[in-house]
């Protein structure tokens, strides 16, 4: 309510002035001892693009991240973290006093269920014992209070079916999808090619622009939720 | 032997002027699906000084490396690798012209023995089935003809045993060995304490200084081999 007051007065400038956020980026390390760990290629630069867009137009900014190779946006509050379990409470942490969570991190779903204090030596065949990492977005999802929750889904198949049915299991508002198989899509890129999902069971799809425009659209249309509460 | 009468034909500056180097760097990464991999904390950094340091006085370098956000050294031959067997492959291409092998990379000793096409969706308790990647410093040493081959062991725990028994199981003529737990040593500093042990069973303590100054004395200590050969 606050927010809506504020957008009302204020003009495009500092259009998000007043919304406190909350982004994640990045991958996360699973570490199996100190050397060894297991990790994805996401490299943060979607998570990092939102953060800085909605810092530019005024929004109190918390970007929890995996680690990247990237320059932190100016105006956001950076927390750096290294495991799921970490991005875990760094969220947790930061989310009652948030009016938008964005979880655009490619958070490990599995941990090794023992990381090893020394260095593991060669042995013959072997196999990696894992355990479920906490799932963030469907513990927001739970603890929802009057926060837009932004869920987003990389895949390599069966786009619209993994998407949607992310949203409904985890109490998601909207849901940014994103086919890794396409070119100018996905992890690496500077682009990326996006279809929105909403909980009203509308869509719309994005044309391939780059991720500082997604970016500016995904706030858009997330913000226009918030509004709309 | 053509080395040896460069050597003695050129000044310092081109001192390693006709010396056919492959120095490989930085991890490999292992996928389990097209977003999911198991790699190490391995930056590149030592390799790539060696490579820059041989280069810079005159040597012919190929540099075989894993994933690393490094600038490639002027003058070197670059090949970039992903997997284990990428930089077997690519190891094993280049060796036969080779005077001098350096080590340098921290190559994974397993990979999960599928790769799955799509991404794995998440189901209850799972373990990842692991198998052995070829062993390159093995084989270079049991290949070995003229070539002085050089090793790393970075440890953390008994590092002299771990470091002599890698220097004898794989026919090495010279190991670098560095302590992961002391301050100032290891993956991500740009400085590195190591001990290089020699076939030999002599042993030289090197004190605490840059990763280039550490790449300088071990292309000294490696090419002395070479014309002692």
């Amino acid at each position: 309510a606050i927010f809506n007051q504020a957008c009302a007065l204020l003009g495009p400038k500092n259009k998000y002035q007043g919304l406190h956020m909350v982004v994640t980026a990045g991958p996360t390390q699973e570490p199996l001892d100190p050397v060894r760990y297991f990790t994805n290629h996401s490299s943060g630069k979607m998570g990092f693009a939102i953060a800085r867009a909605a810092a530019e137009q005024g929004a109190d900014v918390t970007l929890v991240s995996g680690p990247v190779n990237l320059t932190p946006p100016p105006g956001v509050e950076l927390i750096r973290v290294t495991t799921a379990e970490e991005m875990y409470r760094a969220v947790m942490d930061a989310y009652p006093k948030a009016d938008l969570v964005i979880k655009a991190a490619a958070v490990a779903d599995y941990r090794p269920a023992t990381v090893h204090g020394q260095k593991m030596k060669k042995g013959g065949e072997m196999a990696i014992p894992l355990v479920r990492n906490p799932d963030i977005l469907a513990e927001l999802g739970k603890k929802k209070e009057n926060q837009i929750l932004v869920g987003f889904a990389a895949e390599t198949e069966n786009l619209q079916e993994n998407a949607t049915g992310k949203l409904d299991r985890k109490n998601l508002d909207m849901i940014v999808a994103n086919d890794l198989t396409m070119a100018g899509a996905g992890f690496k890129a500077d682009t990326n090619i996006v279809r929105l999902y909403f909980r009203d069971g509308t869509e719309k799809e994005l044309p391939l622009m780059t991720k500082d425009e997604v970016a500016r659209q995904i706030l858009h249309e997330a913000t226009q939720l918030l509004t709309k509460q």
